[in-house]
């Protein structure tokens, strides 16, 4: 605390990510990092753009990169928003389209960083229970709201609602925006991408972090009707206008060109989720049905942190949440089939102590 | 306008930045670029870092960089904050030190981002004209405020304030923060870092992108006492904990290491600067003292927008302030010795017409 602080810093409390651990050779399934590198022609990109040109300032709209994601998704560039990081992006999306009288509505399970975003920018908030089954029940979110926000598949659950329910939503919600944040949908759901020419309240966010193995290179975006994404331009003018480095922007053109790669990569990473899931089953977890490049598992008779912890001690790093309704699950991110194998092997000796 | 967008929105005025023309060979003098590329360390060590590793995050407080900064700079790692360019770092430092009851003073001649801050946080201020002669006096600003900020030297003007000159201020205004924004201080002036141990109010701001030719990389950085920094990453951790990729950590280090290419790119624009001041000084412009890598100069007989309009013509790209108190001055970068001449030789033509 400090007198030279304004007044809303006092009242922060920070998000906590996901713990980069200093050490060599532990298992690293705890920040849903993709276990493949990015594409070799992303890398290839990067060396092209690294000159001397770095002398210059980057182009100020990321033209190209917006005009790249628009074909990518049969959008009009002056659909797409480009951000460092989808983080950046959900940041500016507060404060440029939440920001209402009435409460933001997001799911009481769900990526823990909203309501830091709301402490940020003083919005007003609510909460709403997921089912006793972790599932997100769209009608309850038909009452009064400032605007709709909930990850699909949603953090750190896994679960996935369909574009049927998300239809019924934006239906039944008119007079707010409603987002879609994505960042795990491309390890088996349907992008809402496909609904943004009929509902002009509608935003769904990308990231480049995790499908596109780029979590290093800080790229994400947003998509939807011009209106929305002129707010989002808005904010970003009056904060930083040039937010993507040269590289950055290199690269993350370059992903979008190597399809073949990003399927590839992203059926990898499935095939891995459901042996990792079957294993886990076998040994005793529940296992919530996953969409994500993650499962959430908890064992009947173990405690999740111990869990945690003795794993951590056998090289193994996971994420526990201490969060209500939620510390007896661990979040464990796919890894390479060697390194689940890993964790299976690890968790057979920790249960059978 | 939308009926989705959060009350501030409507009331933003986004910043304006020098524009990045998208026509090749034009002489692009108009955004305070360096003429030459950064040092050759920097690519070497961005392609070292451009692997399969950037599907991994950063590291979160990108602990390497600051630590090098530190130790340039002879400071503790955690009086040093690093972000997103230099713009980001001041949007920051705007909504965590500088948003309080009283109002922020700044010049009325200034980095005209200052304002677009105090619109996107609702934070009221004050402008505080610069004397006849474009020189900021210290004892104007001593009156009550909620905190004080000026470029040093000052943009668009270039004019230096004196290190005793801000040790004035600092010590007659000990109940708010003082933020001296240092983004062109290496091309003449002496850095007020030097100053921080003495007072914790005092909080200086630096970029990469001018000195260090790494505008397309967006890396800048504050120093200051422990506790501004950490309001600073209080408000950051509730924003983006990750503004600074791999790529761009890597490069900024390096470019702290060579320290003979970084002295003698900065004497090369120090000595253009001069020889450019003189020969506009020759055609008739009035130029003012600069420590900065641009000038700012009038003519007596001509119309700035006319000039600028007529160089872009000939292919040479300058920048115009319509802007009261300054509207018949050019703001004209220090391109390489060929690119001043060239400069010269088309303003002479102007001249002649």
């Amino acid at each position: 605390m400090s007198q030279y602080w304004s007044e809303v810093v006092h009242e922060l409390t920070p998000y906590v990510p996901g713990e980069q651990p200093k050490i060599d050779r532990l298992i690293k399934l705890n920040a849903n990092e993709n276990p493949y590198p990015p594409s070799p022609e992303v890398i290839a990109a990067i060396q092209a753009a690294n000159t001397g040109d770095l002398r210059l300032y980057p182009d100020v709209g990321s033209d190209t990169l917006r005009d790249t994601i628009a074909a990518y998704h049969g959008l009009q560039a002056d659909q797409v928003f480009v951000g460092n990081s989808s983080d950046e992006v959900l940041a500016h999306t507060f404060q440029a389209l939440l920001k209402h009288k009435l409460p933001l509505l997001f799911p009481d399970i769900s990526y823990s960083f909203y309501p830091v975003y709301c402490g940020l920018y003083e919005i007003n908030y609510h909460r709403v229970p997921l089912g006793a089954d972790f599932r997100l029940n769209v009608e309850d979110y038909l009452q009064a709201n400032g605007g709709i926000i909930f990850p699909n598949p949603n953090a750190p659950t896994g679960c996935l609602l369909g574009l049927d329910k998300i239809e019924f939503l934006l239906q039944h919600n008119r007079d707010s925006v409603v987002v879609v944040d994505e960042a795990y949908v491309d390890f088996g759901g349907k992008t809402a991408i496909s609904l943004i020419s009929r509902y002009p309240n509608l935003l769904v966010i990308h990231t480049l972090s995790k499908s596109r193995s780029l979590a290093g290179l800080r790229v994400g975006f947003a998509a939807g009707h011009p209106d929305l994404i002129g707010g989002l331009n808005r904010v970003k003018n009056s904060f930083n206008c040039y937010p993507l480095d040269k590289l950055a922007v290199a690269g993350a053109i370059a992903s979008f060109a190597d399809e073949v790669y990003f399927q590839q990569s992203c059926n990898a990473v499935i095939a891995s989720r459901e042996r990792l899931s079957s294993s886990l089953t076998e040994l005793g977890f529940e296992v919530l049905p996953s969409a994500a490049n993650f499962i959430f598992a908890r064992h009947p008779q173990r405690d999740a942190q111990q869990l945690a912890l003795a794993l951590r001690a056998s090289g193994i790093v996971v994420r526990h949440f201490k969060q209500e309704r939620i510390s007896d699950f661990l979040r464990i991110s796919i890894g390479t089939d060697v390194e689940c194998e890993a964790l299976v092997s690890a968790l057979k000796i920790l249960l059978q102590a």
